[in-house]
């Protein structure tokens, strides 16, 4: 037997290895997913191949915001009770999820799919950002929000959508920087206070 | 949206939904798993859902021993090379592993896919312990090691094991408690330590 062909089975050992590809699964993880599957009925292990093939082949993104859907336009872009004439822009698709959670936002998404990130070889072309350009020239957008996170890669992408964008006459905005709620001032890194202090708003709102 | 159809595709939804049976995984990792399949290319999400739904409809266990196998009769019970007159019997295929990693068994194994238990109902009719007895009576096995946990379940199968098998004549041994390799007396529970006097051995050995 070869390390890799570790197991009595050579079903088990390629389940092993596939599972194990998966992002924190290691083998021995993998091996423990795979003995669960084996102890309960057949057809629930199908139905978990399945889901995955099916999740994988079938797959649809929005054709407008890139975000993942249903149909060729996703229910966000196609609610007519949101509004279009304000973009928010994203790195990626849990971003939307995790903004929808927070029911603040009734306009519509952009998911860029990434961020600009020279070191990991990740330039503008490989992101959604023309197609973000060519939305906000043809269509009445008013305001694009920047959403990124506030790190080296987004702030890089953050200004180069930003120097895209700057002579369209759309409004560029981004999320405020500030004391996380929950926080205390003492534990505040001093970049982040110092810009909440910049960008103080009037008690109460 | 009901709170079962929160993300923006069914397929998305479904994928999430099965994943998240797995022990472990709940659906915050399984969205995290989910997604990082549709950054792949699809042949990869594919190769992983095949290979769980082949090790569940064609795995097979070994007539003799009961542990995964690629035939019949699996690849230790074939072996000329191991001793079958010692039969190591185990909670679970993973035990197997465990053991054989050791490198200190040349017998057989048996494995009884489970341990007395009856506050999760489990009896010993749902056990492999009478294709053990009748193993036993039928070839010339000389020693039955019992290698269960050292839990209430483990001592309860082990005294049944050995109800049933007293009449036989065959040896029945278990794996020495003791104080763990690398543990400090310290930190060695009172009736390991008792034990561990009790069994003491020749020094040396």
């Amino acid at each position: 037997m070869t390390p890799q062909q570790q197991f009595s089975s050579s079903l088990l050992e390629t389940a092993v290895s596939e599972l194990a590809k998966l992002p924190g699964v290691g083998r021995k993880t993998a091996l423990r997913l795979a003995l669960h599957l084996l102890r309960r009925e057949p057809a629930e292990g199908e139905q978990l191949g399945l889901s995955i093939i099916k999740l994988c082949n079938e797959i649809k993104y929005c054709k407008v915001c890139h975000n993942i859907s249903e149909d060729e336009v996703c229910d966000v872009c196609s609610n007519p009770r949101r509004d279009s004439s304000i973009i928010c822009v994203v790195e990626n698709v849990q971003d939307v999820m995790h903004i929808e959670r927070t029911g603040q936002f009734r306009g519509l998404y952009h998911v860029l799919n990434g961020l600009i990130s020279p070191m990991d070889g990740i330039g503008p072309d490989q992101l959604q950002i023309n197609s973000l350009v060519e939305r906000v020239k043809q269509s009445g957008v008013v305001e694009v929000i920047l959403a990124l996170s506030a790190t080296m890669e987004g702030d890089t992408t953050n200004y180069y959508i930003y120097r895209m964008l700057r002579d369209t006459g759309v409004k560029i905005t981004q999320l405020a920087r500030g004391v996380q709620v929950g926080n205390e001032i003492e534990y505040t890194d001093e970049i982040t206070l110092g810009r909440s202090l910049l960008n103080r708003t009037p008690f109460g709102d």
